[in-house]
């Protein structure tokens, strides 16, 4: 069994992690650390795990999470940086579910994180973990930094035409909707359902740090510069991404969604879905996967297409599960074959 | 007292018009049809009435509507087209909540909603009920077609910058999101809360039939063809509609902020938000305001405005209220100076 | 108009009261305080409010406050007992939402509230503000200490129950059900929509801070000792009180239905619905009226009573105004004509 | 592999026993029917079962079915008694996760089910599935009723009550509250998120059809006559079951927290939690799990259980399931390892 310890195991994204892992095959959770809730079990905290799990939180401990094969930081932005080089010396592998290691430029970082990047060393090394772009280097990554949700969502959509070069990479659109879980377990007014339920809202129209990462990625497939807006929105829902894509066709493009069909045929976790269909997020409740819809209205220019994911599945802890599977050659999809929970 | 009949009055715009009427200074409901509602009391139908209305609902009887005022059809599409010349000539005025006088073209009507418009005689006599734009015709009137509910918030959204031709109207993209009321009260199993709760979904993306409507009225005001891609979504709560607007500046935009501001200066029911607000739909929950956003990401060319309405008062019952108020002389405000309901 | 002031303005029963006085005829709100967000405009806040309101809240200040005709306490428990004597003192009349004046026994107040009661001296003195109890009282009270949201619902249920002897006072059950509202506008986990959304349990079960608050009453209508069992619980939604109220009859009850309706055949805001009849919550939604269905189940001796109030109308905000038009002289009734919003 | 019919799988249940047999090492489905959808694949009506199953919804053919090894029905009432007879002849076991065989008494079924019982010669045949209390029996059974939803966890939170004859028998409440997926997928306008999202009610109360089945199965356990007070609720979110269960202790018991803990400490899906505990739904939301809690408030002589279950999973497919595996000797548990859902 592969030794795993995940730091910062209080939030959403740790509860998905332990959620995964309790039935993983090969992985086996041996520390969850939480300096607020050390010593506490965690099935008294997540009522699911009840059963599960006898683990208790503890406090971070380097020399413990150095003796892990994997370390999953699920912690806030600017705490892996700190420890990963200590464990990567050590020879324990580190998948960041926030955001230390996803941009390449570390000044850019700065800017949009409003912190330094005191790791700078090992950026260059560390792996973006969206397995439907970078699997070969994955597998032979010692640190991967795990996609952000709105990036897997807005990402995976772009990709078949970005890479094709069938659209303007210049006026991109991304207008995506999260689930309130996305914003996390802190104590926080605006996410309380009292501020959040039966409500609807844009947030962070002036920038969001998801912007320079997915912009980043869509530069690459596109070999240049690309052009995004990006509009998060609050949905008043627990679970689930939507992202509704906009680009216009440079021309004629024969056999659209065959492209998409094409572009995922081997992805265990990319579901194109028939023409003219509405993916909704409930189908992917839970589970890794990312379904896709393409659409050309009215036969015009302007292509749209509708991606869903669950933001702690494949927007963060099942991507990062199916990271691992990568980095210690299992099955890709050890531990991810649920069936999304609908209705 | 204005004499006020209501056709159709047993879905959400139907006890929507009620509760507004209810509370109203100068008008009185002394009819409400329901072939299949006859005889119930409506306070026993809609519990909120309990106390304001004595009335029960009455097989539909032309000769009794025309002792009307005004009679409000709040019915499917294609019903007021039958019974409107009748009222019309008998007197009474009319305003249809529903789609059968909102597009002027009678051919793109038909294409648009499958079956053949049967009162074209009095089709170009219409006013399309948008004060914002058509307040003295309104004053005029004596059929006014209420506006659908994306269009209200789509077009209030759009109109400072099409007016001002500021930008690109080819390529202008509205991705709009509902609330499950604008859905009807008809028994549809998309609409039960076992499929439309605790998801999130686009649907109608080859094409919307408010997106003729939208496009006219941007048409007009752009005095030239308008490129509009149009996506509805559906949102796991009740009430409310917020439109996400994107469109491309043709240059440099002086006072981007204080142009929206200038537009809407005298509307009592549209409010410019401050720069960089994301209103939310709860703050228009059963009040008859618009409330707008622009933003300008990253001082890019691509602007984004965010615009709110309960798709059932603003994008419905409450805009029908207003011009009732405009046709009969009264004050414009005349029984919607309710408070948003928030939490 | 009378001058109203509010201390601690930001939560929920603060943002309520301002919007049932916003259109209040007679009222004023000439001051609102809030340490944490002195400066800012209440229409920043709560956007709801844009348009209604010019003020800003401010720093408390008594001799500010001294200047009102009416002072409502929105704040914590602890806070009205400190500043009510000076009040009062200076004339000015006091309307508490929070717990300090409710319970008549200090000691009894200390054990459940968990502090000292530092304002025995006018504690006599508060009336209990449910009107359909002690309106005269009220009338001439100057510290009015008004009810918490769960007791409103549950003794306005078991009233006629218990003022006619016709149940064992014994053994008296209140299973009661609250929207999130109820938890208030602080930065609490357990209120978030992450937490408390698509998801029902109840809390409290070893005793709740209203138990002894209801008890207080019934035992008083009865004139002699209550044995109940309240549970309170938690639903996903905003606002809205259900109380399902359990009472075992002592013999043959003739006419049950009449009884609920005589005893409140003069109440303005409490509906006896009729026979059969399950309230909804949103049947009451935003409006100050308590509605209320009793049942004999299979015609057993197990009396059902159904209750439900809007926990920030009647539960608070509301109630208060209809105290303050008591205690003013004012048409009861003044400000609370709204219908509630459905759907 | 066992060899699995499913007649009427289009509904909740239906699409709730696929999710949970997509995964289950032991069984296959070979058939599921549908006159409305016959020819449609699974997959398409659910989303979330694409890539788990290529199967159609086929026309039920009683030969067809009797070629299986076990036949589910997730039929409405009056279904499955047509055609367990002539399955049960053909060596074909059956699972009624509908009302038919719940009742040993005809007439009483009749009574509340409104129609006439027409197969009552295997009536008594049939064992209750209830593992908790009939474990053996099932092993032996051809043909299962499933226990209702409400039944369930009603039932299991009563038990260790009413088998030590601890309480007053005669005076049970059981106040239950569910989510909206209990009320199925049919086109019912109560059941559409505009008419039960953001609100709660009662129904029912004069007499629900899980009355007479909880009553006898606790009838059994107490070996004489139960009094039961039954009272469900809708709650808007869209699975779990919350029963608030009430019953007064005949004296002082000793150990209540063990006494439970005893009863269920063999049971692989009933999870007594600690004392002071408060389950929530989501904490089984999609697991086969009853987590239950005993209070005793105030140390008085009301006892409150609180239990809860998926009303989808054990309170219907995944007690189905369990009964499965005990019918054809697998591990009880094989195919319901999942982790709630949370958040």
């Amino acid at each position: 069994m592969i030794k795993i310890g995940i730091v910062g195991g209080t939030g959403y994204t740790g509860v998905e992690l332990l959620r995964l892992l309790a039935t993983h095959p090969r992985a086996q959770v041996v520390q969850i650390t939480s300096r607020a809730e050390a010593g506490r079990a965690v099935s008294e905290l997540y009522g699911n795990l009840r059963g599960h799990f006898d683990l208790a939180f503890s406090e971070p401990d380097p020399a413990a999470l150095a003796e892990c094969d994997l370390v999953f930081f699920a912690t806030p932005n600017g705490t892996a940086m700190q420890m990963a080089p200590g464990l990567l010396e050590a020879g324990t592998k580190v998948i960041d579910l926030a955001a230390d290691f996803r941009l390449r430029d570390p000044a850019v970082w700065e800017q949009w994180y409003g912190m330094p990047h005191t790791c700078t060393a090992i950026l260059e090394e560390a792996v973006y973990g969206l397995p439907e772009l970078n699997r070969e280097q994955i597998r032979e990554a010692r640190l991967v930094a795990n996609p952000g949700c709105y990036p897997t969502a807005a990402t995976l959509g772009f990709l078949p035409l970005i890479e094709g070069g069938l659209v303007d990479a210049a006026t991109l659109v991304a207008d995506c909707k999260s689930g309130v879980s996305g914003g996390g377990r802190g104590a926080n007014i605006a996410m309380l359902m009292g501020e959040a339920g039966e409500s609807f809202k844009a947030y962070a129209v002036s920038g969001h740090r998801h912007l320079p990462e997915i912009r980043q990625t869509l530069s690459l497939a596109a070999d240049g510069p690309v052009g995004l807006t990006f509009t998060p929105h609050l949905v008043p829902m627990v679970r689930g991404i939507h992202a509704t894509l906009y680009a216009r066709s440079k021309g004629r493009i024969d056999d659209l969604q065959g492209r998409f069909e094409a572009r995922y045929a081997a992805e265990p976790f990319v579901d194109v879905l028939p023409p003219g269909s509405h993916p909704e997020t409930r189908s992917v409740r839970g589970v890794n996967h990312c379904r896709i819809a393409v659409h050309r209205p009215l036969d015009g220019d302007m292509l749209v297409v509708l991606s869903v994911i669950d933001n702690l599945t494949k927007g963060a802890a099942g991507q990062a599960v199916q990271n691992m599977n990568l980095m210690f050659g299992l099955d890709e999809a050890a531990g991810l074959n649920q069936v999304a929970l609908l209705p």
